[in-house]
């Protein structure tokens, strides 16, 4: 493969979330108590075999609804530009978003979640577990966000944690 | 978008790994000292801009070697299978990898960094900047997992973190 290449992939399955626009749905899903649901195809859901056994999953979905691509952002309250690439947003040149969400409940092909922080009908590409052993990293440094959200650097518990 | 739709992605970049081929390759990254390079393809680099700054990336890449795809996955010494999205496997519906890396050094479009667990070569799709107030979560649950490898439960400090 080279970057002339495409690479295409199939929606596994799709988020029903109670954000029914992009603007609607929160930035972050940290935290967030709001159910959504995250329906497998039927072809696919042989793949979710014991998953009911794990509290946290990685999300790997497709911005569908993001037209724009940009490689820099700037905040609004800065006039410096910052590369798309040290962001979480949308617009970047392969839109794929990534969530880490809370498995509540399974039933058959529909996946209940929290913390899950996309629009309406968003498709899901892959689901895999959260392990803190592979996933985790201490002493982080989170660059220019330090500046913004200083209390991003580090786990910060939520209310349900304390 | 529906399940017949077709998501078209395109590499923004390729790896240079150690390991030549994909069964070289380590199962996990977590803790390797080894150095990979991540090329960034010259019309997306200015979306680096001000990545030094951040000491850990996701890596999203595609595991273009891997030609099966599965939705069970049973352990070599178990005869009880489990699904895909139950592993971290590249043989899943949608062959995505995610890692989590050190980034040692930047030059240009040449991303040096540790942790990467890949074979040489292959395509990279996004990179995200790791945040630990939005990927981090604790009092996790990793399923059948557990059985073969607890210690994945909680991070684990490795020998440089000691």
């Amino acid at each position: 493969m080279d970057k002339h290449s495409i690479v295409e992939l199939k929606p596994i399955g799709v988020i029903h979330s109670p954000y029914k626009t992009p603007e609607q749905a929160p930035c972050q899903g940290r935290g967030l108590i709001q159910i959504s649901e995250i329906e497998i195809f039927t072809e696919y859901v042989a793949g979710l075999k014991d998953i009911e056994g794990f509290s946290h999953l990685i999300i790997l979905y497709y911005f569908h609804q993001c037209k724009t691509r940009s490689l820099h952002f700037t905040m609004p309250t800065d006039i410096t530009p910052h590369g798309i690439f040290t962001t979480r947003l949308p617009n970047r040149p392969n839109p794929l978003g990534l969530s880490v969400v809370t498995l509540v409940t399974r039933q058959d092909n529909i996946l209940r979640v929290k913390e899950m922080d996309v629009a309406d009908n968003t498709p899901i590409l892959d689901i895999k577990p959260y392990i803190p052993g592979i996933d985790e990293r201490r002493d982080v440094k989170i660059g220019w966000l330090q500046l913004f959200w200083p209390g991003l650097r580090s786990f910060q518990p939520d209310q349900e944690d304390i």
